[in-house]
């Protein structure tokens, strides 16, 4: 079975994205702490980011967002100006925030993109990815690029169709098994999973039992092998 | 010379946007208006929209950012908690906005794609655009969508060539002459310019000095037949 297309996620595949998330949110916790305890504001600024995700999508403008209503809600809708100021520091601080690679990043792209035809996929803002990309110096590598607004089963095979030889000639790998790895092998794609060392709560689902078609690596750099072994097999 | 392929702009092309915007700034110059008058507080909402333009890009997130950003500067760093709510919450009611296609839209779109290809090309955040174009009922008459983070020239010879059969045989119709038309024109497509009744005004530019493939229309309902004249010519 030939293999002539590997999707990739970006954000917590490629470069760090989560670490920045949860940096900003301890900053949050701390700016509140006068209103409210740690798990408090924890669980309440989860539940306004699960409320809010329908309306305002993943990115940082909508978590940015979602933590001016929590602080709005924790201080019974007095929060002082100056937490709301940090807040929108804080914010615009995660969009400037300079791009880093995952170790071996680098590498297994430039191999990979020398045999197969690489797109990204990636949810998000669709700026702010745009950015993103543009900043890893990975852009180059990339046959395609599709910003999307949510990975399901179709998503994957319209993109693997558009831009490739459809879902059974590809792999798609990222970090997330509830965005990555299940709706692609639901298309029919390999699938392979190569955790961060956080994953957002929103993203946590449990690995296919079994599936011939999926793969757990450790790190990217043992990517361009797996593929390999499966195109030989 | 045959014409295959039609691309559309969303926002004030087939659809009510910027009246939206302008009835949150006025809520928004009623907010403030204890803090500035009027016209300092337009032109310092104008001011932070464009400064965060390259940080935020187009849509309801980045102008309810940018609208607190102003508030805090005209209120010296401490606007009222309540402003802040209000901010929040017209945002909130901005991205529920009923979708409201404008006079003729849901006519000339059915009658132009029976006879073309028709691509939807527009700016701004994707989940927002990818919501109005489910809500407005249009959605299954275009090939194609395509939600870029800026329309220049090489976004219009992409866009048509991938979905179409080049910008030659393409026109784009759009409210904006900056966005829609010059740069499709340079790309080598027709353009046309169908203005809104109010323009954004980061969006205004000169119309094209007697260009062989520039149109200007009034309404959309006009759209079909200026086609059709151009493919016969």
């Amino acid at each position: 079975m030939p293999i002539t297309t590997v999707g990739l996620d970006a954000d917590d595949t490629l470069w760090h994205n989560e670490t920045i998330f949860r940096l900003t949110q301890a900053r949050f916790l701390e700016l509140v702490r006068d209103h409210a305890d740690e798990p408090t504001t924890q669980a309440r600024l989860a539940e306004v980011e699960r409320r809010n995700l329908r309306l305002y999508g993943y990115g940082i403008k909508g978590f940015t967002l979602s933590m001016l209503e929590t602080a709005m809600e924790l201080c019974d809708g007095e929060a002082p100006a100056h937490i709301v100021r940090e807040i929108l520091a804080a914010g615009r601080e995660m969009i400037a925030h300079p791009v880093e690679t995952l170790p071996g990043v680098d590498e297994a792209l430039a191999e990979l993109a020398e045999r197969y035809r690489l797109i990204l996929i990636t949810k998000g803002d669709l700026l702010d990815q745009e950015r993103k990309l543009a900043a890893s110096g990975l852009g180059d590598l990339f046959a395609a690029v599709e910003i999307v607004s949510e990975k399901d089963r179709g998503t994957y095979d319209r993109v693997f169709t558009r831009h490739g030889t459809g879902p059974v000639e590809a792999v798609m790998a990222g970090n997330s098994m509830k965005s990555d790895v299940l709706p692609a092998l639901e298309a029919g794609a390999w699938a392979v999973h190569i955790p961060y060392a956080v994953t957002w709560a929103h993203e946590l689902a449990d690995a296919p039992d079994g599936h011939a078609r999926y793969g757990a690596l450790e790190m990217i750099a043992e990517l361009p092998a797996w593929i390999g072994d499966r195109r030989q097999a």
